[in-house]
């Protein structure tokens, strides 16, 4: 996907539906990639985002030690590469190489920006307060690569027992006011 | 919407695809409802939901103070009522009579149920800790009420700027494994 410099204040309009995500992270030699579906978008400005990343995962320890990830939003033509991704562990597997995904360079991060991705999101942790007691992290999204098109991605959100709901039609709705 | 008890560790079946929601809230004789797109599932049990709440809301104070809300999804059907509860304020507007909702009482929390929603999930404060900083509010959800059918509901996710996403089509995706 060609991407461009998008403003970090506006991720909200691809993350504010929370997409399940595809987040990258590296340290010292060790990159990975997991599936998240836990998270939210905190503000605008700075542009934070609270996300649960699982102690147990390998790439807990990549983000917590780097401080830093990447957030990746798949499109819905690479579901089964997203439930291949969920469905092994890269303490064994590279699965860049293994689920065929290409890592590219970042700009301001060590961490990897996921190349067929349609957008991906910088990430730099903010607040370490809640990792402790919830495994809650809120990082700030330090600069945003966005698809010129399509204009919104399809996407999916996983709903449990391997069910996901695929995005539908755009709509606007103005106030009657 | 006809609802059942449902299991509250499951409410991420709904939750996870983050739709636009309604929160409810009562306090001494006063209640409101507010839109919400900013949350996220914490935890299945206990069944934790982590929101952001803004503190100029109306509903804010009536949270924060009483402790607890409702969490109601309604379906795309009603997202002219959605815009229109987000385009007033409680303090000087009630939205139950003036849009058109009807107020249930809950079972165990003093908020009331929206009737004409697909789910509502009764809640209660059980973290503090993020409140001051980000008014991030962290809900353990204490009992569920879900509509009988659709399976999944159509429900509506907002993007910014007027735009909504319709949820789509539900699929099963199997590990290849």
């Amino acid at each position: 996907m060609k991407k461009k410099d998008f403003p970090v204040e506006d991720v909200r309009r691809f993350l504010e539906p929370t997409p399940t995500v595809l987040v990258t992270a590296a340290y010292k030699g060790k990159q990975n990639i997991m599936t998240m579906g836990w998270y939210t978008v905190m503000e605008f400005v700075p542009s934070l985002i609270g996300c649960m990343i699982t102690g147990s995962n390998y790439s807990f320890d990549l983000i917590n030690k780097s401080g830093e990830c990447v957030i990746n939003i798949p499109t819905a033509d690479l579901a089964r590469h997203v439930v291949a991704v969920g469905n092994c562990t890269g303490a064994d597997t590279d699965k860049f190489t293994t689920i065929g995904f290409t890592a590219e360079p970042a700009s301001i991060v060590k961490a990897p920006l996921i190349k067929e991705c349609f957008a991906s999101f910088e990430c730099k942790i903010h607040d370490r307060k809640l990792i402790n007691a919830y495994n809650f992290f809120i990082f700030e999204v330090v600069k945003a690569h966005v698809a010129t098109r399509p204009k919104y991605p399809e996407t999916i959100a996983y709903r449990g027992n391997s069910q996901f709901v695929l995005s539908g039609k755009n709509i606007s709705i103005h106030s009657d006011k």
